[in-house]
C-alpha cells in the first residue's frame, strides 16, 4: 500500500506538470539492452521452458527505463511530437546478488524529455526540477527524508580529463565513479593501470574532490589550471543548471565533480539524488543528459530524463516497519450480518454506501456481533454498520452508536483512506 | 494512457469492495510455476547473461497472478487476517507465438478471497458479482460492449464424469475445454483415444452441449441419468451461484456446462466472460474456485478470484484506433514564453496553476505565438496562457481570449483531464 502511494504521488507530479505516461514491455530483444555499457553482466536472458530452435528472438528483462524508452521514441518518431515529455513507473530487473539494498526486481519512476535533432538546455533545470518537487511531496506526505540533488557534466568531466590527456576518458569516469566504494587509493590505482601518469591521477582526484553548494565552483575548476573548450562548456551548463536549481530548492543541490554516473550513454548534466541524514541508502534518484542513445543511424533524439527508485527508498522503510497504513484493506465500514437469511440485506447496504464513494465490505459471517467488531479491528475498519438501510453506525475506536441512513451516512473526510504513518515521529 | 484509465477503474471499484492492492514479484522460483498444470510449456525461464556455477536459483516469469498469490498466502499466512481479500493489477508473461489476440506480456486486474482451512460459499458469488460491476463500469466509462459470464463447476463436471466411469477426468475436462477451438469431431477423438467408449463421449458432448440463462439447468442435468454425490452438490452450488448473479445482472450470466477452464487447480465454480457481440476476442475474463492451490502441506487456504485481462480487452481497441484519448498529455494549458529572458515568468504562472491542481505545461521555446499555439494544438491542448500572473487566457477551440489571475483562472471541469472516447459511436 506503500509503494501504491508513493507512485500515486509520483504521477500527480509528473502529470500536473505535462509528462504523459507510457509503458514499454518488460521484455526487450537481448540485441537492444546488451550494447548499452556496463551493465551487461547483470542482464537477465528470457527464454522458453521448451524453447525450440525456431525461437529465433533473444530476449532479456529491462535493466532500467531508460534504454527501452530509446528504443520506443526511434520507433514511434513518426507519431509522437516534439519535445516528447514521458513518465514511466514500471519494474526493472537485475541479476545481482541478494544483499541490502540491492534487489533484483525494483520498481522505477521516470520522467524524460527528449527532442528531434534538438533539445533546449532550459529542461536539463526541468527535469531536476520536477523530480525535487516529487521528492518534496514525498518527504511531506510520506515523511522520508528530505533530498541532497549533486550534479555534474560529463562535458565538465571530459574536459578536464581531455585537458590532461588521459586517453580513454571514459574508463577513467568509470573509475572515478567507484570513489565512495573503494576510496582514493583504490580509484588511483585503477587509473595508474589505465596508463595515466601520477600527476594527472592527482590532478584527476583534486577535480573529484570539488564539492559545493555555492556558485564559485567555477573558480575552484579553474585553480586547477586545465582549460578546454569542453571544459568551458561544461562549466557554464553546470553554472545555468546550478542557478535554476538552487533558486528554487537553495537546500537541496550540491555541484559536486565526482558525480559521474557509470553509464556510458551520458553526454551532458549528471545527477544524483541522497536522502539526507539517510546516505548509507545510497543513491535513490539518478539520471542526466543523453544526446545520443536514441538514433535510427539518420536522426538523432537528444533526451535528459530523471528516475526515482521507488523500492530502493521504501523498501527498507517497509521491511524495518517506519512506514505503516493506518489500516490494512481500503475498507471503511464492515456492514455486520445478523445471520444468513439476511446477507441481501446487508448486502443492499454496502451498495448503497459504495454508491457513495464509501469502500465497504459485508461481514463474511453471522457470528455474534462480538467477534464481527473484533473483525473489523483487527483490520483496522474503524466503522460497523449494523441493521438495514436504516440502521445503526458504530465508531468501534470510541465505541458510540448512531442511528444513519445507508443513502445518507458519510465518514469524516479523514477516514476515507488508510493514511501512511511514520511509525517513528 | 487507456489502459492506464482501465487500471483505475478497475482498482476503484476493487478498493470500493474492501480488496487490498498487493504486489508480487514477477520473478518467481522455478519450481512454484512448474507445478500447475498445462501451462508449463510456456513458462518463460530467466537467468543472468553472465551466470555462473553459484547462480542456484532457477527462475521464471509468473504465467498468471493466482499461482504467485497462492504462494503469497502460504507465505505470509500468520500475518495475514482471514477471509483475506486483495486485488493485484500486474503484468504477466507467457512464451506464446505471436498472433492476433495473445500477447508474450499482457497486464492481469486479479481478485480473490482466500480463508483459513473454509471459505464459505457466498464468496463465489462475491467476486462474480465485484468484476461484473467493474466491467459494468468499463463499459460506461470506456465504450466496451457488455460482458456475458460463461459458469459451470468442476464438482458438477467431475460428479458428472464419475457417474459415467470415467477414470481420468482431469484429462477429459482438458479435452472438452477445447470444444470451441476443434470441435465436436475433435473432442471426441481425444475423448476416445483416452479410452472412453463411445456412449459415454456421446453423454459427455451432450452434456458440455447445455447452455441456458433460465434456472432450468438442473433438470436439463438430470434428464442425462448420471447421478452421484458430487453432481448433486455441484447442481446446488451453480444454482446459487447463478441465482445470486442473475438477481444483479439477469443479461449477463449464462450456465453453461462446456466451461471447464484448462488449469488444474480449479475444484468448484468455474467462471469466463466474454464481450457480448465481440466473442471473436476470446475469453477476457476468467477465474474459479480453488480449494487446494495454496497449501503448506499441513493447513490449506481454500480461495476463489477472478482475472481480468486489461492487454487482451484494450490492445485491440487501441491497436484498431477504437479508443483514443481527447489529447495526448495530461496537461489543460500551455504556458507561452515571451522570449527566453521571461521564461522564468511563465515558470511562474505554471507553478501557480499547478498549485491549484492544473496540469500545464511551459513552451519549450519562444517562438511567435501563432507557432506556440500550433504546439499546443498538436497535442490537444485547449488553453494557452499570455503573459505574466496577471495575463491572458485563450481557449484555442474557440479562439476566445481573455483576462486572466493564475491564481484565480479554472477550467471548466470538462477539460481538466484528458477524454477517452470511442472513435465509432
Amino acid at each position: 500500500m506503500v509503494e501504491m502511494r508513493a507512485s500515486d504521488i509520483l504521477r500527480s507530479v509528473f502529470e500536473l506538470n505535462g509528462f504523459a505516461n507510457i509503458q514499454t514491455r518488460g521484455l526487450e530483444p537481448l540485441d537492444e539492452l546488451r550494447r548499452k555499457g556496463e551493465i551487461t553482466k547483470e542482464v537477465y536472458v528470457v527464454r522458453r521452458l521448451h524453447a525450440d530452435a525456431s525461437d529465433a528472438d533473444e530476449l532479456g528483462l529491462h535493466f532500467d527505463l531508460t534504454v527501452p524508452f530509446a528504443r520506443y521514441v526511434v520507433d514511434n518518431a513518426g507519431r509522437l511530437n516534439f519535445p516528447f515529455r514521458r513518465y514511466q513507473i514500471q519494474p526493472a530487473w537485475r541479476g545481482e546478488r541478494p544483499q541490502e539494498g540491492r534487489y533484483r526486481e525494483f520498481w522505477q519512476a521516470d520522467i524524460d524529455i527528449v527532442g528531434e535533432s534538438v533539445l533546449d538546455f532550459h529542461h536539463d533545470a526541468e527535469v531536476a526540477l520536477v523530480m525535487l518537487e516529487a521528492c518534496a511531496r514525498l518527504s511531506a506526505e510520506l515523511g522520508i527524508a528530505p533530498v541532497r540533488m549533486r550534479i555534474n557534466n560529463r562535458k565538465l568531466i571530459q574536459g578536464f580529463y581531455a585537458g590532461l590527456g588521459v586517453s580513454d576518458p571514459l574508463a577513467a569516469i568509470q573509475a572515478v565513479d567507484k570513489l565512495d566504494k573503494i576510496g582514493e587509493q583504490g580509484v588511483s590505482a585503477l587509473l595508474t593501470e589505465q596508463g595515466i601518469a601520477s600527476g594527472e591521477v592527482a590532478q584527476i582526484l583534486r577535480f573529484a574532490a570539488i564539492q559545493t553548494s555555492t556558485p564559485g565552483f567555477a573558480d575552484m575548476v579553474r585553480a586547477l589550471g586545465v582549460g578546454t573548450e569542453d571544459l568551458d562548456q561544461g562549466i557554464a551548463e553546470v553554472d545555468q543548471l546550478f542557478q535554476a536549481v538552487h533558486e528554487q530548492f537553495p537546500d537541496n543541490v550540491v555541484v559536486d565533480c565526482k558525480i559521474a554516473r557509470g553509464l556510458d550513454y551520458y553526454t551532458g548534466s549528471v545527477f544524483e539524488l541522497e536522502l539526507r541524514g539517510n546516505e548509507s541508502l545510497g543513491t535513490i534518484c539518478a539520471g542526466g543528459r543523453y544526446d545520443s542513445l536514441a538514433t535510427d543511424g539518420r536522426k538523432t533524439y537528444p533526451g535528459v530524463g530523471i528516475s526515482f527508485g521507488i523500492t530502493r527508498v521504501f523498501a527498507p522503510l517497509i521491511s524495518k516497519g517506519l512506514l505503516v497504513a493506518s489500516r490494512s484493506v481500503p475498507s471503511v465500514v464492515l456492514v455486520a450480518v445478523d445471520s444468513e437469511d439476511t446477507r441481501a440485506q446487508a448486502n443492499a447496504v454496502a451498495a448503497l454506501l459504495r454508491s457513495r464513494g464509501i469502500s465497504c465490505e459485508v461481514s463474511p459471517n453471522s457470528q455474534k456481533y462480538g467477534k464481527q467488531i473484533r473483525f473489523a479491528d483487527r483490520r483496522g475498519i474503524p466503522y460497523v454498520w449494523f441493521g438495514g438501510v436504516d440502521g445503526q453506525i458504530k465508531d468501534i475506536r470510541s465505541g458510540d452508536q448512531a442511528d444513519a441512513g445507508a443513502d445518507q451516512w458519510t465518514p469524516p473526510a479523514d477516514d476515507m483512506a488508510p493514511k501512511i504513518l511514520r511509525a517513528d515521529q
